[in-house]
């Protein structure tokens, strides 16, 4: 199959220009003015249109075994509706149970992740500690192409790495070249709260943020940078929330340190007035952490982005039914955390991004593919526009809109965070390594026909952390 | 015994003014020029000389057993080195054993500290928790004058407190209207650099600064004032050593958050080349935690006093000899941590601060006693000059001057960490509750004179805080 | 003239004490429990209420010529109010014209002051440089009892002071052991975009914030601040509106600078929104420089008197009727800028400061008087509570209520910025040098009772900066 | 002419990767492993080696009319010496004298640069105002292909911009879609410590770091950039030699503002020791604005470039020999200002930045070359390697070595600033537009063969910066 892409204006990280995209055998072959291309190609007219990179979302959890239940989106559904969207590869996440050997739980995931429709690889959550977590870290880096560990700092008495666990799994990351990620919430001051919520009587959603005030991600955030500055190694916080944790990568970036950060098409756009709703079950769809925060916080985030302390956006996305969030009815402790979004995250980042004048198109290309894929060492496969790359592609029409809404959608739940909102700026085509699987509207997915992505390891930054570690090494003195 | 001290300038945290002071059974009885007193009134001819409040050591460790020995300097030696400094009360502390209830190990050291020379209090340290912890810490605050918990973050597998007991004891806290304070070193972290410093092969002092670098104090300093705003309790962090937790003190005064600063004169005039000394002694006798730091820390340090984000100074004084500290000779972890110095911080903080125009004598009365005497409500009865207040006075000669030495110095050690400067302002007299103590330097300290010092709880920034909270507790929503 | 002011708590910066206080000839003359005293002393009985300082207003304008007309209260009707509130001095403005000789500026405000009922005194502003200027300073520090010096960097083609006279009259400043006082607007940045929006036609006060955004004052702070610095001289800066010039003093403060702010009462709980009234006169009546903040700078200026960073509060008084507001009602840089409150500062700071939490009843007491004594240098003869000083008193009710309004207060100015607030905490009786002077709803102010304070130079800080300066006086390379 | 470059490793600011580069006709024509060419190619072995983009310095000052001089090196001379070490391209300053028509100034800096070496651009400085400047620009833009116009905020009485000026250009570059770019020193602060210096009979060169402090660069930092805050504009500083204008620039881009800095080869590696050498010769050729600083404040600047707050690296190139330097023998504020460096810089950056781990390899490209060709719209003609760009192109010898020094260096200038470092990583070859020009140590620079660079204005983030302005367009109150 071969597709030209015809007479639309490429948009890159680095540049925008005018020309033709030809994609042959799952790669692009082409890019040019006017390209002369076999009469057998595929056309597609994107004239008025961007063509740009396929979004990377590199937080997701498809039918993720959580807090009783299962994510409500597979990966085939889930990876379905990020193609509809322009996303054309998410990082999801294996994670072991406490005592679970890593390899075991991975090659679960894998098999979870053969049905996807678009490309996967996956980070690998560190959720306890032994020899043998130390062994098959080594053994993904090296054999199986992870080269990033997840650590959850909350979630007490489930999947809580302590600061023993991150210390360990850190000086092992720089051992192997790969990069520790963390969710980054003091798992102690959590628990504690939501007892006081629960003892003072308050058992609902609004419970939730109040439970996870923004001091207890800043606190994870800044213990997280520390220990990787103890153990000379880059790190990367998912999901950013708030001012807090934010400032604490600021205040590292500033002092030289390689820290990078993550935000969510959410706490980009939504505030924490809908855990307050008198509907349980429209706050409970909102239940994810971190909570949505005061609106001041958005402001900060998107400064984030402007000034090149936050460098991904992602979704977390992790779909529960409203019969799911239901199980936390009496308890909000109870309510599946997670918000589904993969959808909608490239026309939520361009309507609030691009059409506020927030972002360049350049930079919204750097935030929603090209920055994740340098990160995760998946560029120039991933992330770009270029001849030899694989064709993942959105052809993005900035005059194009619609209504964002649960009832459209191609996500398995039944609830929408971004419900109602009018986006302008829509993909009319994708393409998933030069397949079109979304076309004016239509999902064209095919189950099973994403391929898992190897990630090696030692990223350049690795290199210049351990030249200067080795200059700084210290030296006994002789007495 | 009544004592006249004619003549001088009366300095406080406020104020300089010329006035004669008249102390009498214990007291000042009277402030103003020209006094009549009675002619059996003892006469101090303070002429040229300033008059202030007798310094108060927040943090002192006498006769501690610690590390598998006991620190050198008794209560009574302690605190008599203390009077010839001009110092004249001390907050000590009580640490007991995990496990062991805390009423038992203030008994313990209430005996310990009768035949103290000068006047004292005791901090309580919270090592553990479970019922029985809770309940002495209101015995203690109700029954026996204790207003502040000491929390160490360091020393892991020994008197650490984790998060979930720092959590629970600034709530109790918080009720009881007693300051939490910490010693805030991340303990994890120490631990695995110390292991990995020996793993090295480093395993002389040297090592001992870098198994604690400034990141380690910073992450934990930030930490602990984040479990405090969780809480809604005010917090004082013991031995501020480093830029990177004034840093997290700074940004937590600057958002309204009630934080408060200890700095200790060796920290503010010392730096870690004393551990890369080729004399194993020196080197060892340097050993405190947190560790003396890189040169450009004291000007920060400096810097926090003069802005007013550390309040007090301190000492830390916690004395070992040359041979307990060899007990470390092969492995720097056993070396007994402490340093001495309660009998020389006046005068380096006059002679650094005051002379070298970095503090006014007000500022140096505000830090070396004032601050100490409101913040854990001992004032105004010690650091002032008032009528009605206990006489602890010392008469300071700014043109007199010393070298300090082990040689001479009153403490009960064989090394001073301050040697062979040579100071400018030096205590001429020091009355303790009336009795001149320490005249021209001579030594009249007794034996059990001291006494121990009742402090009632809630300050008055606990009674704002509570109503700050009150108007901001959550409620539910109805449904 | 005794007055026993018996029963009450005296609450000072310090510390609060049950105690009677006793007042003769002007002065306290006792305090303390149960005091004896001659029946013929006047009583008033504080029971159940708080006895302090009386207020210092550190920034008003009585009876200034301004923008073409005269502020409306002078200095008697002000005075008068001033005690309504419990405030008992005032440090007003000389401000000559440029070109105007300061002595024969100083000597006309001193006349229009005589008939003032509280005592005054004046900062003096530099708005012009030459060698009399220089001359002129010295005078007034030498012979007349000035220690402070305005500059005003707003006011292009008015009173503005240019770079080179803050430098000029910085350093001159430093040699008299004088304090530079600045109200930081950049005035150039101030008249182009006043010029921009009258060119956009938005002609109405909603303009006035448009054209001092926040960056206005922040950029000006920091400059004054660094031309102090420069010249190793102390810098307090007035009417501290936003958290861009907050932060320029906290960032020089947390390097050891010695500067310091004041923020106005109404800058603390005002909005911008007012300007955006469609009632002119509701709107202009709200027009001074800086004018109100967006909402969350207010949380910033509380924070900063938490933290310390901030030390003074002030009104900027400075009253002009709804006629004299009219003068702009087609150009809103037309309408004279200024807004009433010296009889409203402490009840507003008492109501949203003590009442919510934010401030303890000594720090209310800081921040509203002692702090400002301190700072220029009229402690403790106004601002304590202490033998020997000023009977300048307020008796606060803390149960007492009332409604701000323009038809009861005692301002000579048809309008209140802060109408209808009902604020619990109000003067019951205020002392005026020993004079009862207001009594519980009764006002008794004398016209021509105040008296000028002479203020001498050289607070103590100004010697530790001559001493640190003196070590790094740099020195020229021989060669 | 055809060039082959064979068997490197092509390092960009994105990513490293084995390929093959062929230039052809100027340009490059094809990458890829193993190419197919002509012949006729020469051929450069490239193995073991790096293929990036050459150099781009955005500050140099060829043959500038200054101080009484002219600098030494002319733009044959100076564009000779930097494709000797690797740079390719130069931004150059045309600087009109105050009153002098910028088009007349543009013409003759045009004709001086006919005889370059290297390709070469404009920036056009604003150093008086009227009508007709603002007419110029336009012209500058719309047909000479300027984008940017310099401001020097130092130089009292010679080419400084007042803030008047700086308000109407930068006001009339957002009109034009032109980046204003600012020489951050308060110039008024800075005249007066330069006559304090000459007053105290300090005359030599160590009086001109004291003249000019740190604080009096971070003081115009901070308030160009609010001048841009206000305009809506982006901006760009120069030389950002100290933590303090670092510190404005990250507070800005922190919160989301458009600003960019550039750093100096000189101020990451030399101290301002220099400057008080016994040598008067050695001292006096150090001497640039801003100076060389303290020590601390390079780890700071590296810190800048590894966070993104620094963008770019640049010389400041401007010579003069020992002679000129002379005519401050009695005066150090005559010593001609500058110091040579075009030659150098990629070769300390390589050595100090990539050897020492402070930058990957295509962080040094990104900040040599490719971010500067971003900012001032080159790229990817420019700062790239990719089909279709420039053929300037560096082959870098990782391996290769040599010692600076004056006697070896290319530039006209009997003086190195970095004398007898040795630095491991040279150019083995420059490519300019695929001539070679510079082999394995032979210069083959062709007087006139550089081309002046027309440089379209708007790049993208005026776009967006327009968006954003317009959405927040202030509007009248209708009353």
């Amino acid at each position: 199959m071969s597709v030209l892409i015809k007479g639309g204006t490429v948009v890159t990280a680095d540049l925008s220009f005018r020309a033709d995209v030809y994609c042959e055998d799952g790669r692009i072959a082409a890019i040019g003015e006017d390209l002369a291309v076999p009469a057998t190609a595929e056309v597609i007219d994107a004239a008025g249109q961007y063509v740009m990179p396929g979004g990377i979302d590199p937080h997701t959890h498809m039918q993720f075994p959580f807090m009783g239940t299962v994510a409500s989106d597979d990966f085939y559904t889930g990876t379905a509706a990020a193609l509809a969207g322009g996303t054309t590869s998410i990082i999801d996440f294996v994670i072991p149970k406490p005592g679970q050997r890593l390899m075991e739980a991975y090659e679960q995931w894998r098999e979870w992740a053969e049905k996807a429709a678009a490309d996967y690889t996956f980070h690998v959550a560190i959720t306890w500690w032994d020899d043998s977590v130390r062994e098959d870290m080594g053994t993904l880096v090296r054999d199986h192409g992870v080269n990033s560990f997840k650590h959850f700092m909350a979630y007490k008495n489930a999947i809580m790495a302590d600061d023993e666990t991150l210390v360990k799994s850190f000086r092992r990351s720089v051992e192997l070249g790969a990069m520790p990620t963390v969710h980054a919430e003091n798992g102690e001051l959590v628990y504690q709260l939501q007892q006081e919520m629960l003892d003072k009587g308050i058992t609902g959603p609004e419970a939730h943020p109040l439970s996870r005030p923004p001091l207890v991600e800043g606190e994870a955030a800044n213990r997280a940078i520390q220990v990787a500055r103890a153990m000379n190694v880059p790190i990367y916080l998912v999901h950013v929330s708030c001012k807090e944790s934010l400032d604490a990568i600021t205040r590292a970036r500033t002092s030289g340190q390689r820290v990078y950060g993550e935000v969510l098409a959410g706490h980009l756009t939504i505030d924490d007035s809908v855990y307050r709703s008198k509907d349980f079950d429209f706050a409970a769809a909102h239940v994810m952490s971190p909570p949505f925060r005061p609106k001041a916080h958005q402001e900060a985030l998107w400064h984030g982005l402007q000034g090149g302390n936050l460098q991904t956006t992602a979704t977390d996305h992790c779909c529960f039914c409203t019969d799911q969030k239901a199980a936390g009815r009496d308890d909000f402790t109870k309510i599946p955390n997670g918000t589904a979004g993969v959808e909608d995250r490239l026309a939520i980042l361009w309507d609030e991004g691009v059409n506020k004048g927030r972002l360049t198109p350049n930079e919204f290309v750097a935030v929603t593919s090209t920055n994740t894929a340098k990160l995760f060492n998946l560029y120039p496969r991933k992330g770009s526009i270029s001849v030899g790359a694989d064709a993942d592609i959105v052809v993005w029409d900035p005059q194009g809109s619609r209504i964002i809404s649960a009832a459209t959608h191609h996500m398995n739940v039944d609830f929408n965070i971004f419900e109602g909102r009018t986006v302008t700026g829509i993909p009319s085509h994708t393409l998933s390594r030069g397949r079109i699987v979304w076309c004016n509207g239509e999902l064209r997915a095919e189950r099973g026909a994403g391929r898992y992505l190897h990630r090696p390891p030692f990223a350049p930054v690795f290199e210049a952390m351990a030249k200067q570690g080795a200059l700084q090494e210290p030296q006994p003195v002789e007495r």
